[in-house]
């Protein structure tokens, strides 16, 4: 006989009134029950933190004031009673005393991208996450896409053959305008060096364009030479970028990630290439994934299929013909995530089918920007990974 | 100061395990944390009610054996403590009586579609939810889309000036074959005249597709002839259905709503000329929005645009570029309904763009079927609404 | 050892300055090299027939006053001089006259839809061809497209099974404004009943959806329920119809024909729903065509490609990706209708792959056109082809 | 009173049986009747130049055996019976001297592209034709579709302000296989770096992209980086090239061609991003040309509306909706080049609105292909135009 369930017990450091991933994050959470949010810091100050947590039904009692507080606190609690894990939706400068905190108290961390500012922070990171053993999910939420999934599944059982080539792109448009200025609360700390970090447009969405090749083809990035621009003047940090890329085993790459894309919206797609097929994926219609064998008609796959792989099925909601979005596919990490934090609560192995991006991955995403403004930036030339 | 939210209180009748609609509906009742689902009949099978109760955290003595009991253990519940609202997403035949039973006790309801089977039956249950003072949704998901809330804004704005013809389809393919032979579960109720009703196709999509075109455009049918098949053969209940449409004012229309149309998936579509313009939208790709003024290119509008009419962008939750999708359009419902409880709890007039598929859409729905059997499928001519 | 090739000698009657189709039927017949035009009466006006002549380089001896003086004009040439065939761009009402005059004459025609106003015009034209052996091709140009060539081929090869539904629409725009007032010739001889017969856009359009079901499927209009109107006020004759069908074998069916659908440019396509799957294709984007088989992904065939049936790969020009249009199409009719006049001027048989539409199809849709009305606008009951 | 039209007399290298792009030159010359082919020297063997002129209707007596004899042979005939041009459509390694020798005996010339195999070959080439004062055109045929004049008039008139960024792409995957092995004809010579020059998929490809690229935008390349790479084990050319740009003023660039691109077509496309709005255009939909001024609706502008600028509806043969394609495009730089020759003719000035790629365009195109293979083969680094 069944027992009752009961959702794991999230915190969240950010992501109060105003924020956007935040809301995203609770948003993800609740979908499918496999959560509820019990306590946060979700603002430094006070006072916000305490009304964005009574917005969403949490007791003044668990809306601290500052993170430590809020480790402290739960600390405190009783182990049935205390936060299961911890989401880390702040500017980008806290992900690593933040992350680094909570793995030290051995919760489990969900942390949004980049991971954290420099390599050094991130292998730190990875240091301390194995040494803790707990799970730190880094939200590259475009991998959680069934669509995503069942690519990763076709181009690894040779769907396309040996890859040639590889083009990524990440075209937004939405800083054509200094809106850093005008108030845009997005932009202003997205385009501040000091919370953002030292990339701009790179950090922001290069590295999910890196996270999302990586993920589909397991290629390695050997060496690559960028071009790296500020495009709107007076900003700080670049709004463009654009790197060729070479793999190991000799495959040619291209990936582009601007935010002055203008009349682009969240235009990230991905192009593979290899001698036996083609495939094309695109965010803004994610439902669909488009496989060109070499010699054959385009075929285009569609969400909740039976053809599909089991990879992609196991994450659909709804059946086939009802678009399912950005938010089911942040969805879909986080219940990867949930059950890899059930297995360990339990003491069993996680289901070997649910998968997330690493803090390993996460670190190989910060090394990557590191790369890519030191070969666009500052020397103008090819360098290696 | 603010207060700490407290979610509305759901219950649930139908929806168990293998349930498709029930776990849609508890989707868009969670997304935004509007709701909690607290209690439930969700099966006829008093086991299989409990064991789904578990799943969703719902504890054994709220988990009901009928929905009888559920009305009596609700309404013996301290008023603070019992549900608000009561979801019906039962297979179609008992919309009727539990509808009938929880407006009588004076409960708001959620009911999925078509509302009844007849349109004796659905005028009855007007007149009690006047009576009775509750909110009574209809589930017509579709409306809930924001690119749907744009267009009817647009449309009655004068965007396409006077409407001269419509053009609505719903095209599905998962009839094509037997399923309900191969033990699909959601094929054989809908498939079942006791369960479905006297409409197959027609009641299960043709009603949105009617619902669709009378919400975006207001027009009102007076006339229509159709073409009502059962394509496959040994099916009890047409899989395919055509009709001709005459609005009052003269516009002209079609409506097509078939579920063998093999390789269509969920292909509900609305295009509408007028004077002025020319409007189309997309259920599979529902961000966008395809507007043409007379002798102008077509303009594409995006959700999450700043461009957008206010009842289309209060409705969003992520910027532009990042897909909703159904879930969320479902959720949108959910939503409106939830201001129009809370007004009706808090003895408070609603937010006036809070809109939702009322009974009375629903009962112009059914009226709308039977017409279209009754010309369909005997008389073979054009008759009157 | 090859002969130097020799291009048929064609004349042209109608298809003077301003007119549209006239120079489209020149392209066509100009674009492959396999006719030369050397005589026309381009216009009943002798003046504008001459400097028409001339603008294509034709000589005042063989620009005419009148189709009569033409027909005897080239009668009279050396029988190596003269023309083979005559193309009739003239407005609808001469279309009989002067075929049947170039028909007894021995010459063979090129004739536009629709082929005459009446049935019994049509009849009459039938056993003349069948008489003097001659032949008459009419140019329902949509299904020159390869594409359209490879879903013929397809659909009656089994692609998509028993065909159970067919969607078959002709939408246009162009005439939501009375443009026949502002001057737009092709609006003005198209909206006059003397010039373009009993129908307006059923004849100018909907015979053209008609043939390219036919076309495609072989099937057989058993009966139809029309609805037919003027929408545009003061019109003469009717812009828009919504008919359905029923097919020999029990399949259903939608045409749909309006030329007041604002936005929609040419708007042709075709949906094709079988027990084995689904076939789409759209003249606006002409070299590709979708196919579904039952339960697979969506294959999207595109001109050009090797995986396509020698009926498409023989009327391609160039390679894939390089896209063909309206004119190519239109040549491919002229191209194959030049084949059966080769063959006729040869004594051999032509190509068996060589097709084109003939006067029994052009009969066949001035039969269809009237149906239509006869259901449409008077009786408003189902009747029998 | 007019005169009757003579069409230019032209005359042709290269393009015999089995050639690709002669028999598209021909049709382009064809389709509107400006031009008609007289006289050529199809092939390098004798006996296949004499069998494809008969192909054409051309006699023996103008069917010549080499270039040299053809030169002879029309500057012997009289004036008014010798070719007005030549279009020289051989592999590339004749393009220089064939050119060479037609421009010093004054005859105009219309040379396929890349123009010459080195820069010294070209600006030898651009002196010869300012000194003989002849018509020369290079068919970089892409700019002959409408809309992307429409595109060129629309940046150049700030419809997307001041340019920030271009990403042009060339892709095709017709070179995925070694089908230079397997008697491709097209493939045989293009990976032959004596009859292709040094130059592969840059060359043959990678030329269109700059053309494409500089012809709507107008800006000037001042720096390149590139990847220039064989990924095709044992082909002797390049098959892929990936281009860091940037322009003078500071806007960025992307610059993509390749041959390897499993599943790619012939998949040209631009998009221009700048401070006042985005512009994309795709060369298998050209009919469309995307704007989006920022902060609005995508606009969708369709080729043969009377929205359009005149430089794309002159350019225009057929109605909206009736889609025209790369035959048509070809023939309109075929058009304007006959304005040129026909005022050069006739002492007058040509209609300034008739435009086409020029030999120094195709000299630009040359020296840019230089600077791509010395940038990606060999130096790995930015080097200055």
């Amino acid at each position: 006989m069944s027992t009752t369930f009961r959702p794991l017990k999230l915190g969240m450091v950010g992501g109060g009134r105003g924020a956007f991933i935040g809301a995203v994050h609770r948003m993800a959470a609740r979908l499918d029950g496999k959560y509820e949010v019990v306590a946060g810091c979700f603002s430094s100050d006070p006072e916000v933190s305490r009304e964005s947590a009574r917005d969403i039904g949490i007791s003044d009692e668990r809306a601290y004031s500052s993170w430590q507080e809020m480790l402290d606190g739960e600390r405190n609690r009783p182990a049935d009673d205390r936060i299961d894990a911890v989401s880390i939706v702040t500017p980008n400068h806290l992900h690593y005393p933040v992350a680094r905190g909570f793995v030290e108290a051995g919760f489990h961390v969900i942390c949004d991208k980049p991971l954290v500012h420099t390599s050094g922070e991130a292998e730190d990171l990875v240091k301390l996450v194995d040494e803790h053993g707990v799970v730190f999910g880094v939200t590259h939420n475009y991998t959680g896409y069934p669509m995503v999934r069942q690519a990763r599944r076709m181009v690894r059982d040779g769907a396309v053959g040996t890859i040639r080539k590889i083009i990524v792109e990440y075209n937004q448009g939405w800083l054509a305008k200094r809106v850093e200025l005008e108030g845009n609360k997005q932009a202003v700390w997205r385009s501040d060096p000091k919370l953002s970090g030292p990339a701009g447009a790179m950090g922001d969405i290069g590295s999910h364009a890196e996270n999302l090749l990586e993920s589909i083809t397991g290629l390695e990035i050997e060496s690559l030479c960028a071009d790296v621009s500020t495009l709107v003047p007076g900003r700080a940090l670049d709004d463009d970028a654009n790197v060729l890329l070479r793999f190991s085993g000799g495959a040619r790459g291209v990936l582009i990630a601007s935010q002055i894309s203008t009349g682009a919206e969240n235009d990230l797609r991905i192009r593979i290439f290899g001698d036996g097929g083609g495939m094309a994926w695109h965010q803004e219609e994610p439902n669909s994934l488009y496989h060109t064998p070499l010699g054959e008609p385009q075929q285009v796959l569609k969400r909740g299929n039976p053809y599909l792989h089991p990879a992609a099925t196991r994450i659909e909601r709804i059946p086939f013909g009802h678009p399912e979005g950005f938010i089911e596919a942040f969805a879909n990490l986080y219940g990867d995530i949930a059950e890899h934090i059930r297995a360990a609560k339990e003491g069993r192995e996680p289901d070997p089918a649910a998968e997330y991006p690493t803090v390993h991955d996460g670190a190989r995403g910060v090394r990557f920007i590191e790369r890519v403004l030191e070969s666009g930036s500052s020397t103008e030339k090819w360098i290696r990974m």
